[in-house]
């Protein structure tokens, strides 16, 4: 018994054209906010992409969408797609092992109550996200479950940085225009 | 781009083995309990399984057991591997949806900050654990991670029914064991 999660074969082509390295957040945010946007209108997933970069040179190491749908995996968001991915194209499943350079997760929203599991197991060592407030649920109707209320201390006490805010008003437009779309929020179980 | 995750391969003359209902809620952990030892007796895993059954024939959907070494893959914990089993199985990534039977998770104790998610997320009507208080962090050095404070009040909030404490002594005694065993904890990032 075996299960296969895979990126929608759009990305194939899209990848191929990105630069090696995003210097900035806001470069490695634009990148993520562009493939959370293509991969509801391509109808291949809900509005939400990760992308996993070295954290100080600024390399692609894997990006992810959501596939729940798709799969028929209410687990395949597009954190556990994009770390997952990172581990198998690195051969490891601790992304802050010793003698690994320090990774980064970004997320166009605070991640789900899973993901935030998540992202705590991978070994990433730093959290880059569009924002964290209400706005997401508010405009899309997912749930995001519930994420422990002391997340930023549990970011910091496991070394784990954050950083908030980034293209906040980018993220929110593609929340706004999938929420006009039409798209179906599959269910309020998952996020 | 894509990753699979599979069953070790002892679990398919165990499966095998299995009768098709598990009548009592003991019946059903009592398999998992030994899913749990037999993986990391194997080699194959963390000590750590989980069985998706219909609630109310005791029907067994899918069983799965903690990857993340064998796999290279921190999100591959048992109830990850098992709800991705049984929504393939089922062909749905909604295991509570419309005209299908009451499903429910068996777990070897309270599931990580990750797994709740997932359980939420995956359309289970119903958690079974053995236990939830700190003797497995306490006994085998897993991070269990931030589970928000009032996950109890969170099932209930969501319609999913929760049943502690069973066999709690026989899964305890997989932990010691396993514990004695010098197995590796991986690290401290997993749970």
């Amino acid at each position: 018994m075996d299960f296969t999660l895979a990126l929608p074969d759009w990305t194939t082509d899209e990848i191929k054209a990105l630069p090696d390295v995003f210097h900035s957040v806001e470069e490695r945010m634009s990148v993520v906010i562009k493939f959370s946007r293509l991969n509801y209108v391509r109808g291949t997933g809900g509005p939400f992409a990760a992308g996993v970069f070295e954290r100080d040179t600024g390399r692609l190491v894997a990006i992810g969408v959501n596939r729940v749908m798709s799969h028929n995996c209410s687990s395949a968001h597009a954190e556990i797609m994009a770390l997952s991915l990172a581990q198998k194209v690195l051969g490891t499943y601790d992304l802050g092992g010793p003698g690994m350079p320090t990774h980064q997760i970004v997320v166009n929203w605070l991640p789900c109550a899973m993901c935030f599991g998540a992202l705590m197991w991978s070994g990433v060592k730093s959290l880059v996200i569009a924002g964290s407030d209400h706005r997401l649920e508010s405009i899309t109707g997912f749930d995001e479950g519930p994420i422990t209320p002391i997340w930023r201390e549990e970011l910091q006490k496991r070394g784990i940085e954050l950083i908030d805010n980034v293209l906040t008003e980018s993220a929110i437009e593609v929340y706004e225009d999938f929420a006009r779309s039409g798209s179906i929020v599959y269910n309020a179980r998952q996020g």
